[in-house]
């Protein structure tokens, strides 16, 4: 009899092994491909599995197509002490956006705290990935990006002029895991809508409205839904600030210049992003500030709870619990998943993905 | 017969003599006071009626009692290229933000953005104050701020150890008036909740919620509801993580720490403040940024808009119109909001306020 193969774990380090022999394959030079294949495995060992391995398929169709510049010159074009402007070339975004989260945190550990934004970049996966980057220097990083479509109208609008742009916080502190805050402007992100649609399961009532304002629940119809904001009028301001500053700011594009990546697989998208730097250790004791972290998390982690409340999660601690776990396990990865990367590998002549079969 | 007093709009200048004359009265330097007072009305002015005038008697009383230094030694005790951290000496929380933002515009203006803390600081009026300032120097502005009381508990909580830690972000634009977001972390904020009291109205559903989950509309009761964050666990997330960027990490107050100074008159508050600058000109030549800007703007009015919604409305243009027609025609002040300034103009002795009667 068959073990049960729904889902199977996959290593870390065979996905990231895939999705770089994947890039490398349609001309990504072999480091840049290792690269963004690292950043892929990195999205899904942290459960963000909407921006992850999923994406793959749909990011070689758009190479092979024409639409990423598979050989990029990521350059500063604009710098100041605690500023860059990246031009990524219309090269992959997570090499674009990798590069400027090198910058950023530079300079933060001169000047204390550094913004770089990005144009001509692209799709570059889950925000905390780079909003992740300062920690590892004992910093904070704040990411916003200009969401891959527009699937969001203006507070009483019907058209689609802004994104899901989001904003990701992460905070660094001593025994406790990261605070870090990974969140779309609106109440669902695409990419979880897309994981639904693949799953074939119904979308939950307050994600999508149709042009009628009434919900839209089935997956099916997700390309055509409205996503709703968070807050009503405030989410939509808070999409419509955080593109400006990641998109308008950098001559990136916005509102209605703004290619939709899934409909489109040759226009050069001239994605933007934004991250800031902040280095703790300019503030004063650098330790200090991390055990007051901790004791903020401990004394939210103790609250009261409301009833048939289990527990008080903070912001990251359920995908840190996934990425330890998954880089333990391995990574699971779905049957439809798993097929559309087993198709993925014919198209390609790569090996296919190993392991997680029993 | 007399005319219809309900309310009546008294000039933006008086309301800054009276509240001058106020602070002057207890203790405040000369220009102090009218730099809190010019503030202050600069609050009524754009519509902040929850942070304007209302909270003078208050302002006052925690002066009176002790929990406000009226002659601060406000300085900068950490410093670089991009950072500033500044001890606000217990002083008004006005002036304190007012100098930690005109720091931030003069190091921007060098490094290309600047992130300034707060701590020792106190409560400073509405966020949109000090994310207009660097708008004057064509920069953009973003602040936030731990509140001045926590009513917000972690999601799926019950303990009240956020609060609406707000947040403003203010870019500028050629023709159209400046995108100004405004907003607290939560449904409404507590000035909004104060208003409703103090008018005696219920508070909308949705609002607060007491400690059994069920919707709180008594605003006499408004003080043991919990609020209720946007977008459920992203808003507390939000909330925490603009609470640990303008509080923690200054070594202001968050969380357990935080004094409700509308319970507390004495204890002093360590409220923590940030504000970041950025420098367009810095990205490139800052007209054709701002020219974006007002394309995306003009874009986002003109959508197509859902049955029954008169206009698109865009974060801050509301509170333009009213700046504009206040700075004109007064502003309006209730009865209720009058007759607690005349007793207060009473209790120091100083002139009452004039105007507005007819």
């Amino acid at each position: 009899m068959a073990a049960q193969p729904i889902p199977s774990r996959i290593p870390v380090e065979e996905l990231t092994r895939f999705a770089a022999e994947a890039f490398e394959k349609v001309g990504l030079r072999q480091r840049d491909a290792r690269a963004v294949g690292e950043l892929m495995a990195e999205a899904e060992m942290q459960g963000s599995e909407g921006h992850g391995m999923m994406r793959l398929p749909h990011y070689v169709r758009r190479i092979r197509a024409g639409g990423v510049n598979t050989q990029p010159n990521i350059r500063v074009v604009e710098e100041r002490a605690a500023m860059a402007l990246v031009d990524g070339d219309n090269g992959m975004g997570h090499l674009v956006m990798k590069r400027a989260a090198e910058i950023a945190i530079a300079k933060a550990r001169s000047a204390g705290s550094a913004w770089v934004g990005t144009r001509m970049s692209n799709h570059a996966g889950p925000a905390s990935l780079y909003a992740r980057m300062p920690l590892a220097e004992g910093m904070v990083g704040i990411y916003l990006a200009v969401g891959s479509a527009n699937h969001l109208p203006p507070w009483g609008g019907l058209d689609m002029l802004l994104s899901t742009n989001p904003i990701a916080v992460a905070i660094p502190t001593e025994d406790e895991p990261p605070v870090v805050l990974d969140m779309a402007t609106t109440i669902a992100s695409m990419g979880k809508v897309k994981t639904k649609m693949q799953r074939g399961e119904p979308l939950p009532e307050g994600w999508m409205v149709d042009r009628d304002g009434r919900p839209l629940t089935d997956s099916k119809r997700g390309f055509e839904g409205l996503l709703l904001p968070i807050g009503g009028y405030k989410g939509y301001g808070l999409s419509l600030v955080f593109g400006l500053l990641a998109g308008t700011l950098n001559g990136a594009a916005m509102g209605k210049d703004v290619v939709d990546f899934n409909a489109d697989d040759v226009a050069t998208t001239n994605t933007g992003q934004a991250i800031l730097a902040i280095d703790p250790a300019a503030f004063g004791d650098p330790g200090e500030f991390r055990r007051r972290v901790d004791t903020v998390v401990r004394d939210l982690r103790a609250s009261e709870r409301m009833p048939g409340v289990d527990r008080i999660w903070l912001p990251g601690e359920q995908s840190h619990l996934k990425r330890v776990a998954n880089e333990r396990d391995g990574v699971p990865i779905v049957p439809a998943l798993r097929a559309s990367l087993d198709k993925l590998a014919g198209e390609l002549g790569i090996p296919h993905l190993h392991g997680g079969r029993t």
